[in-house]
């Protein structure tokens, strides 16, 4: 394709995808497309001329659209917020345009420096420490694995250079909240450390929130039975409840030994650009890294994950080649972030942070996650007030998780009577919310039992589309005949 | 950003590329910023307010694009070719304009079932066994990384599900070749095998492929001492002279061991659409995973690495994660692919293949490759007539690896007299070379003292460049004082 054509197409497919956001509240936000109907309707082979793009612009429509989930729409509210803010597309149309190859400093040095920029101007603007240094992955899970990699070489003496883990000749621990995400108890085992040596610490009922008490008691014990205190992964913002580990009191238990403390903040990270949300960050100082996703509530296009590490040379002890083939005149005095991670060659991701904080602004940028706490204040009180409906946790940013509780399944003191019943009825009604296509919301297990979240922080949500939700939850949930599964 | 907003900036920056690109020829190939120069540029704090896209435009013109090398320039002959073709960067737009989520299959059905599409015409039209499966991982980096990883637990027994690497009685060992990418070594040190479990096998000296004896001695000699040779690395076009280990005999030897034979193409597997060079995947039935990646020759713009498995299953075993909040009632009738890699949260990056192979068509993609294949058999002619010029290795495919061998340095059989002063010269006669801007190649590391690579296949590459490019070689090279360094 030719830069003449390009544009041509380019623009075509610009005006496309202007006019799918700009209806894109019309659309159901659950796919109803069935499994396999996709495949099947674009399976046939490629062509051996050239197709006009056109062709391809009447499958999107046809096809993909309605194969999605409208993670963009403002009735979306599963999962994480997962906004592709348009701003921040157009740096990533930039990154595609340019075709920028980041595998060294010298391959591409803007995009190492211009991922320099935006990495210092987020920590400065969301409070971390300013000795610290940021680096994009793709996203948390990675950062999660890079982090626990680190942590392990640095515990073990830096095993990968000799032995290997294989060859440790006492167990390495790691140490998190039984409400971290899934990735993170991915990332342990795939960095080797085994499920027996993976410990879930008891949390707090209210909070949800690990006890460090209990983290000290159960580092102790493993000390004491000869296994090493390796890491401990810290929740900001729990995926079922947006629990918040207390970050201040778990450092110094973590710190008697010498254990790696990694914080994921995936989900409520973005809060950290406004000031009064910064207490979740009390005691960082005394963390190893902090994994955040502006891909997330603050609009940032995936796949856009901040690393922030207080020692930047631990990671790159472990993650750093030096082939032939990649030095150049300048290594030592430039960064490399190719060891800063996993991939060697790494995309122009720098371009749409920078597109979208800079085209954006960051006070609109600050309003629309102001008015998002606001919004989710007002759900929850909402839920409060009203008969048979109960808030589940704490609303401390932007998740509500709740739950509609029918006659007899719920005593008056909050104990349940009929969980059975109960989870059915959650589940029912929930997914007849999701199948209206009006709105799509997460169900998840809490205490073992199945409730709804409700996460806010779509781009285009404002309180009016809440308070449809609020009326179509109660109008679904209250309507429906509860009986046993 | 509102659509309409959207739309007229989107249409400036589709013409802002389409220019850059139709004058990506006359730009210096290497870039000639200087270390921090970027950073200094642009340091100044994002603005409070959003700012016009025409502001951005100028920063991109002003410091990015002079930044950047211009691995899209005909000229350039750097590391791999590392393509991104307009057609494909079309579909990496549509991917963010449509912000899809891959988490699960339920959260896009399209994003999953469209890289089903894609992977599976790859495959048939590359000639892997019908019965293997795909995916699409950012880098074959992280491709290599996930097949280590499920080889090391096939070959422990599953040793992430109890004590971990950390448990294993007996060491598990990984075999490659000392030419393999830099990737292959950091993937199984991430994996924890440890470097003393990392065997280099010898290679012929003329081709520089393993040698399946060496590899079974080697393999011997560990089971005799008590290691289980768990990996087999094979690498089709290693990085510095695309030399190819010979597959089909390596099989037998690692299956001997039940070893993994993972297979790095990352930059020759592109040629695979070219039936005549199929010989190098010949005996992959008995191997366990390919990855190569399009993001290089073909010309599907980064980050777009495939990767192939004969048994997804193994790696589905090591990476799936099964939370209550990402359930549907579709599980198990469809493809997860967050349980095929590391990440959770996936890009549509289906999509820039997509368009890549349907906007172009694969008859022009194809005689592309055969074009480079021309024509880096026409320069290693040159160069094999050309006094005091050496071709160093086989052309397989599009890398010519050569030296110009000044008096003194070299004697008539070949035989290096004065290392020293070769060296040397090699390394000031390509320095000066991509200082001009004309052209821009690497030096890298052949057996001990330093060779000139000229990597073909940038899409714009026609054969009056190379003839250019030769030009330029025998005058920078011949005209250039030789002295001790």
């Amino acid at each position: 394709m030719t830069p003449e054509e390009f544009r041509t197409a380019g623009h075509a497919l610009i005006d496309w995808i202007a006019d799918h956001r700009a209806r894109v509240e019309e659309l159901p936000v659950r796919s109803r497309t069935d499994p396999g109907e996709v495949r099947a309707a674009l399976k046939d082979p490629p062509p051996r001329a050239g197709e006009p793009v056109e062709a391809l612009l009447e499958d999107l429509e046809r096809v993909v659209v309605p194969g999605l989930t409208q993670t963009q729409s403002p009735n979306f509210y599963g999962w994480f917020p997962s906004n592709g803010s348009l701003a921040s597309v157009l740096g990533d149309v930039a990154s595609g345009g340019l075709a920028g190859l980041g595998a060294t400093w010298q391959s591409a040095p803007a995009l190492t420096e211009l991922e320099e920029v935006v990495c210092a101007w987020l920590q400065e603007l969301t409070g971390l420490p300013a000795s610290w240094r940021g680096t994009i992955q793709d996203t948390s899970s990675t950062g999660c694995l890079v982090a626990l990699l680190a942590a392990r070489e640095r515990a073990s003496g830096h095993c990968q250079e000799s032995g290997g883990l294989q060859a440790e000749p006492a167990p390495l621990v790691v140490y998190t909240s039984p409400h971290a995400h899934a990735s993170v108890f991915k990332a342990a085992l795939l960095a080797g450390f085994g499920r027996d040596n993976l410990r879930t610490v008891d949390v707090d009922p209210v909070t949800f929130a690990v006890e460090p008490e209990a983290l000290r008691a159960a580092m102790a014990a493993d000390a004491a039975a000869g296994r090493r205190p390796a890491a401990v992964v810290v929740n900001l913002g729990t995926t079922g409840t947006t629990a918040f580990d207390p970050l201040s009191r778990i450092v110094p238990v973590a710190a008697e030994h010498g254990a790696w403390v990694h914080i994921d903040a995936a989900m409520a990270g973005s809060a950290l650009i406004l000031p009064e949300c910064r207490w979740m960050i009390e005691g960082i100082e005394g963390a190893d890294s902090l994994s955040w996703n502006p891909h997330k509530w603050l609009g940032t296009i995936l796949d856009c994950s901040l690393l922030y590490l207080r020692r930047p040379e631990q990671v790159i002890r472990v993650m750093a080649t030096d082939p032939s083939y990649l030095r150049s005149s300048v290594d030592g005095t430039v960064t490399q972030f190719r060891d800063w991670g996993i991939p060697l060659g790494r995309r122009f991701r720098a371009l749409k942070l920078w597109f979208h904080l800079r085209l954006d602004g960051l006070d609109a940028i600050g309003a629309r996650l102001r008015r998002d706490l606001r919004n989710a204040a007002w759900l929850a009180e909402r839920v409060e007030q009203a008969p048979r409906w109960r808030v589940l946790a704490p609303v401390r940013l932007q998740t509500v998780c709740l739950r509609h509780e029918p006659d007899g399944t719920v005593g008056e003191d909050g104990t349940v009577l009929d969980p059975d019943a109960l989870d059915a009825h959650t589940l029912r009604w929930v997914e007849a919310v999701n199948a209206s296509g009006r709105a799509f919301l997460t169900p998840a297990v809490l205490d073992g039992r199945w409730m709804a979240r409700v996460s806010l922080g779509a781009e285009a949500t404002e309180l009016r589309h809440v308070a449809e939700l609020w009326d179509l939850l109660r109008r679904t949930a209250e309507g429906q005949t509860t009986h046993r599964p």
